[in-house]
């Protein structure tokens, strides 16, 4: 696979247009004893046309056999190579609440938990007390104050919120507090590195502290911090392909990653239909739009195979709408893939068709995981992704002579 | 991919003869309302009834969606890592007229070119003056003298010459004086490092002596150069894999390419019957022949699909004579694509076929990209190409015991 840095001697500006349309979790198992994935069993008339006229694959989002979460799988989509482009728990949950990240800041998730009168964690997750009690636990942590050090407590939902520390010379290669079982203490945070000693010291001088200020609240009477991480610095996707690059999504973390690779989130109503009117209006304005559709993996998580079902079929009703848009290059994938009957992320390769003027006939005539099996892409690593998308929208020069 | 050092542990000699048949731009796409490409429409029997003996696939050429030119696809089928293995513009114009480059020799590619009285380029290409002109320019330019520094000014074609210093210390790490637009002066040499200063002081001393020289001529009134570039010191062909290598090729540029990685190159005639009549010759004397057929992609790029068909044709209408030679391995392939419809080469995967008598029989019945899709080598990178090859010629020892 070609680097970044390749892509970018090569990619060429022109007016061509690329949607990348991201049905979160798309990839499934079958049910019980049924033979079909929610895909197959989903009607899409639509899709499989676009199959039948484009090219088919499955995507690999990081490897065979690694079940990505969300941040690598996007980012692999994105073109950058998320074993080399890492982004921390901390930061995930910072920019997925909006916060403006700096440079030096050092961000970690929080979960509000609950220990006995012997300091021992009874429960992780403090009973995922209400967001409103969130709120009000994460107002009483502000007064807890480190000379020289800004920080910030930012409610998330339920138990979890965000935590940034802002400040010189703040060090992010911390251990996390979180033993992950129950029974245990919450772990003092150790430096990883030697200069990450101060960071150390001052990060269990706040617990310390945010323990004192939560005494006698029940059930969340102490805090869980990991993550520990600062804002990688990543080469912009708008310099590297030469595109304008447009977001529109609704859950904050990926308007975020979408932002932190360079793209310009565009506001948006979060229905499906919100999100096509939206990209109707910023069409003109745009050379590239990745639009998130985030119900699947919802259905997925919660194991609810029927309503994976109705939301793909609820994009396959909509894609005509995006196809009267004429974009050069359209590409319907997912992410990851999310069998309900798992209820988790998974390994599985992800279905995936590009539709352009220069596709060369594959002969698949549904778009499904057994009939992407036999698209001309087969199984390829989504980081081949982007560098299909720019050579079908004949943005990518000859390389070398 | 193995390396090639570690292809040169595992090779051995014998005297299985080996056949790498390249029909340059092979891969296509359908034209209009067609639903072939230009080898889905040819008549091909032979080739067909070889797929069905043989083993298909599709080969990558560099990376997935990422267009070669022909010096980095044909250094991929010949085993070498394309983006390892750089060769520059000047280099391949160089060695593209038969000129033997030495190792310090800095070449670079020219152009003859239009500038109005206040120097800002009118035509990049002179108004592709004729060859016969072309000649007589570089003459009058060979009066150019640097002092300590032999000059080469080498005809091409129409415009275009090739242009080698050769002296001491001689640094290649120089900017392109062409700014590859018009209305504009051409640019002036600038080290890309420090220690091609001296370089690039003597490349615009000549550069000016030259405009003088060309002064009052119409059109091609100035030059501009691009592509900088010294001969790479490529591992061997005949070394890493212990082969006697034979090119059989027209075009200078491949004659040269083969050189370079250590071919003998054979003087044939210019038809497809002429080289054939070279392979049938040479026969006895190499282990490994590589014959390159130049029209398929000459008609690709004039968009000219029936006669790319036709060329198509002429070669399975051959193919008899060159399996009447028995090779052990006879391989049928491209070096890219160059879809008529595109008029230029492209990123799309290139058929393969592969005849020995150790082919595990894949049930593919025609020589077609969508059935060499359906193939046991599916799309694979052209780097495996020789590593295939030489396995199926019983050339590679076991690795590891």
């Amino acid at each position: 696979m070609f680097e970044l840095d390749q892509l970018e001697d090569l990619s060429v500006k022109n007016l061509s247009k690329i949607i990348l349309l991201v049905i979160d979790g798309l990839g499934g198992l079958p049910k019980g004893n049924g033979v079909g994935t929610e895909l197959e069993i989903s009607r899409t008339p639509h899709l499989d046309q676009l199959a039948m006229m484009g090219n088919c694959g499955l995507t690999e989002p990081v490897g065979i056999g690694i079940t990505p979460g969300s941040a690598p799988a996007h980012l692999a989509l994105f073109g950058y190579d998320p074993r080399k482009y890492i982004i921390g728990r901390g930061v995930l949950e910072a920019i997925g609440i909006n916060f403006e990240l700096k440079g030096g800041d050092v961000a970690v998730r929080g979960n509000f938990c609950t220990v006995d009168d012997y300091g021992m964690i009874t429960d992780r997750r403090a009973g995922r007390i209400s967001t409103e009690k969130c709120v009000e636990l994460c107002k009483k942590l502000q007064d807890v104050m480190i000379p020289g050090v800004e920080i910030f407590i930012l409610p998330v939902k339920e138990h979890r919120f965000a935590l940034v520390f802002r400040g010189l010379s703040l060090e992010a290669d911390l251990s996390d507090t979180d033993p992950q079982r129950e029974q245990l203490a919450p772990l003092p945070v150790t430096p990883l590195r030697k200069k990450a000693q101060t960071t150390a010291d001052m990060v269990n001088e706040f617990i310390n502290d945010a323990r004192r200020a939560l005494n006698g609240q029940t059930p969340a009477n102490m805090i869980l911090l990991r993550g520990f991480s600062k804002k990688p610095s990543l080469p912009s996707f708008e310099i590297v392909f030469k595109l304008k690059a447009a977001a529109i999504a609704n859950y904050p973390m990926y308007k975020g990653l979408a932002k932190l690779v360079g793209m310009q989130v565009i506001p948006s109503g979060s229905t499906i239909e919100d999100e096509i009117a939206t990209l109707e209006a910023n069409y003109e304005e745009f050379t590239f739009f990745y639009m998130h559709i985030k119900g699947a993996d919802s259905a997925g998580e919660d194991g609810d195979f029927a309503r994976k079902v109705k939301i793909i079929e609820q994009v396959d009703n909509i894609l005509p709408d995006v196809q009267r848009l004429s974009p050069d290059v359209l590409i319907v994938t997912g992410d990851h893939s999310t069998p309900a009957v798992m209820k988790s992320h998974s390994w599985h390769p992800v279905p995936f068709v590009l539709h352009s003027k220069l596709c060369r006939p594959d002969g698949v005539l549904k778009f499904s995981e057994r009939d992407c099996l036999r698209g001309s892409l087969g199984t390829f690593p989504a980081l081949g992704v982007m560098p299909l998308a720019m050579a079908h929208a004949l943005k990518l020069s000859k390389y070398g002579a």
